[in-house]
């Protein structure tokens, strides 16, 4: 066991704690950045202790790893998460994991090489789940009426759109993707739904899911679509929707943005861990 | 114009309001017991005012037509609605409707035919959608897990239950129906789920959906689950779970009754029209 | 071993002697009326010989039982199988299990008590599964066009209805199903397919499978069809479509009857297996 | 009319016939290559006539276009097809369709631009539609149980094993997606089914599909499966299943090629003429 690679998780919010829960089961894994409170009694993840002078081989830092401040983002911990303090329980060639890295984070990390978990098409897709599942939730609590028979448009058809598509044909909704070329309508066809030309775009939808990161709903777009039409944007930001158009038309729109982490922690959770095993797997680095 | 059918929806929350509303394409419909700031602006219904005299051909009373003071429920109502004054709007031969109609109700309305829409199995049928889109997003908010790829238990294979299992096949869910015997399993091949035989029912199960009307999970079953599962109970009163031993053994259980009318209100009173249409129609009283 | 329950099945196709397989796991199980040849080598199955002078507790017979020339229906036996002496082969007191029995079963089994394993609902259920699988490949065999995208019409939304409306849905078809009333509208929500009332069918679809064993497509209505509808036609005689206004107006129809035990003769055998397990478990006699 | 982008579909079965009633939409149209007896009455399309001496536009070759004695594919032509007399009916710009072009038809049409309208993705995709119906009328039909309930591995995930498993899920069958990494796992997650990795294949599967075109089952794996097991292999040549050994171990082997032009003409002509309309229509040669 003393040369098991031990890996750190810090900061970050119950998703992360379920992270390191499932990094356990390969990993000498360790939590810090988590009020004793918050770790559910049951679970079994080591707390990081500084008497015990451990130097890890690898650290997982949450999504975005740093606030605003500069302080690793750790809602749940009592005296916050300094960089600096991080850095100094690494080995030399530790490995930094982080989920949408920035500049901020490679001055933090100076000298280490850091992977965006985020940036693994295998999470996007994994994370397509619950953002579809959490996205139908929305829909579900928001429209007075049932998606049974609903008329619903889905702006996309990549990862997320088809899980939606997925979902959304159990409930038996009239679904039509909105797509780009002879790509997408044919592969909507594959999947049983409809299509139309995201250019020929028709708006008599009470339901529209985005997921596609550019203004496609402008003022002019959203102007032709009723009342009383809900849109949920899925899209990572700036998102596809015209937000200050959209307040001025009194439209109804939710940013729905980080849904895997608060519909689905666990599974989320162990999304990133999946991951990380996946990434240190290939590359041989947790030999 | 003079001789259409006039019917009066008497009470009730929105999803009468949206019946009404419904109601107005068939009939001369009018409401009462809404006040005026949640009766929606663009809403095309015609209120009841006494200086018209109009005495109507029907009446709609809400689910459950009364409350515990007798007065006809009407949450939206400033001044409360008496039985005695609807009746003295109504002709001599008028078609009382009801959902959930009962002694004290025949009794405020003697002398009348009461018809209880909610007994239609059209009605009960059409309510299973709504029921089981509001369940499924009770799911998704409440387990931390998605559930797609989730072992799921339906107990019950009726409108229901097969509602439920439609959808949640569109999530990619692992569904095991919990059936009575061999047309239940045969049943739950059709649309392509597992069953098991409700008294060998397995246990290992996080999300529990049951929609039979009896007492199911005793203190004895419930034990058996894991401290995880959620059980979501869709049946009507008094439902399939021992509430006190749940509470006692500290079980997750949610109980989720009349989610057509909090879900989807506009469909559920839609709904509700179409029942009485189709009844007026095969009766030819609305001749 | 001596006690065990002991069962001949007699006669029929693949599916009687597969059949037979299953019933091996409960039963002392038998067969007769299938030449050497016929049976697979690695099967496992007991052939009746006349010199063990056994005498069995039940008897299975084919469907139908009985062919136009009174004999047991046995197209693999060589010889043919009387009936009169498989009677001499059982037990005073024998079980006999016959698929669609009649008069000419009754007389010739006269002091026998006879069980219809075809009028079971648990059989014409499961059954509807492999109907409605081979009814799909004979569509996809005989349209020009795929269903993906395909215009087509279930009538009735009974157990094969709803196993063809199932399957057509992950094929991607455009289906409405045609109802009676408002219940089946109700029904064909639950399973997000479209419908329409019998009496006002459309008559826009390339594929109609009838389901419905009264006479729905009468003349007139077979004219307003297309010349290139194909019709299936999956009702039991006398089926619902007209044959000889079909033929004289050129219409394309399959009268696709006995689907199962062509399409899927080891699924099928084991469903009547099932049955009659069912059937002996109930009443004990098995014991 | 005079100035119409005028196009001749030479040769090729019932689909290039279809192909070119769907080009009539937009095109003027001129069919050669089928002998008079094959065109249905009422099909609407213009013959080629030497005596008009037109020069098209464009020519729409079939798949593939050549026969091994190097004349254009033309099996319903009394008299063979030969390419210089095609080339001779062409503008010196003519655009020339093909599928599954190669170095012989270069040759033949030296000189000449050729575009193979097989190789566009958005015609490989639609494609998948028909072939994976196709295949699954096949799998019905050749073994002797249902798809319901039936464990079923389709090798490959991406646009065949997906159109596959979106018709297998309507069946109800029990489907495992062979992948090859995490994203492959992630993608069958998606589409809601269960998965597992090429090398480390499950064996126990009474019917496997093979989409990918490498020698994944060689002698050794093929051993592996039961005798019973079904494979259909739909990857283009050499497919995925070695074909001596298969023979050898008595494998039961279908090897489906060219499905969409077998089972959906009408449909796979039209995917040809769609695909070829927007290849004209990006590259503005129609105008």
């Amino acid at each position: 066991m003393k040369d098991k690679f031990k890996i750190l998780v810090a900061g970050g919010d119950m998703r992360q704690l379920y992270c390191a829960v499932k990094l356990s089961s390969e990993y000498d894994t360790y939590v810090t950045g988590f009020s004793e409170d918050v770790i559910p009694e049951k679970m079994n993840v080591k707390k990081h202790d500084d008497k015990n002078n451990i130097l890890y081989d690898s650290v997982v830092l949450p999504v975005p790893p740093l606030d605003e401040k500069g302080m690793i983002t750790a809602p749940f911990s009592e005296n916050g998460l300094k960089p600096e303090k991080i850095k100094r329980l690494l080995k030399d060639d530790a490995v930094i994991f982080a989920g949408k890295s920035d500049r901020k984070l490679e001055k933090a990390f100076e000298g280490f090489e850091i992977t965006d978990y985020m940036e693994r098409e295998e999470l996007s897709l994994k994370n397509a789940i619950p953002t579809a599942e959490g996205a139908v939730a929305i829909a579900i609590n928001e429209i007075p009426v049932t998606l049974n028979g609903l008329r619903v448009l889905i702006v996309g058809l990549g990862r997320i759109g088809t899980a939606l598509a997925e979902i959304l044909k159990g409930f038996g909704a009239d679904i039509t993707a909105s797509v780009r070329n002879a790509k997408g309508t044919a592969k909507a066809r594959i999947i049983g739904i409809k299509s139309v030309c995201t250019d020929k775009m028709d708006t008599d939808f009470p339901l529209v899911f985005n997921t596609v990161p550019e203004m496609i709903f402008d003022r002019d777009l959203l102007q032709k679509f009723g009342s009383e039409t809900l849109f949920i944007d899925l899209a990572s930001k700036p998102g596809g929707i015209d937000f200050e158009s959209a307040s001025e038309l009194g439209k109804k729109v939710v940013w729905a943005l980080g849904i895997p982490g608060k519909t689905a922690p666990i599974t989320s959770g162990e999304f990133i861990a999946e991951t990380i095993i996946n990434i240190l797997s290939e590359s041989g680095d947790d030999r």
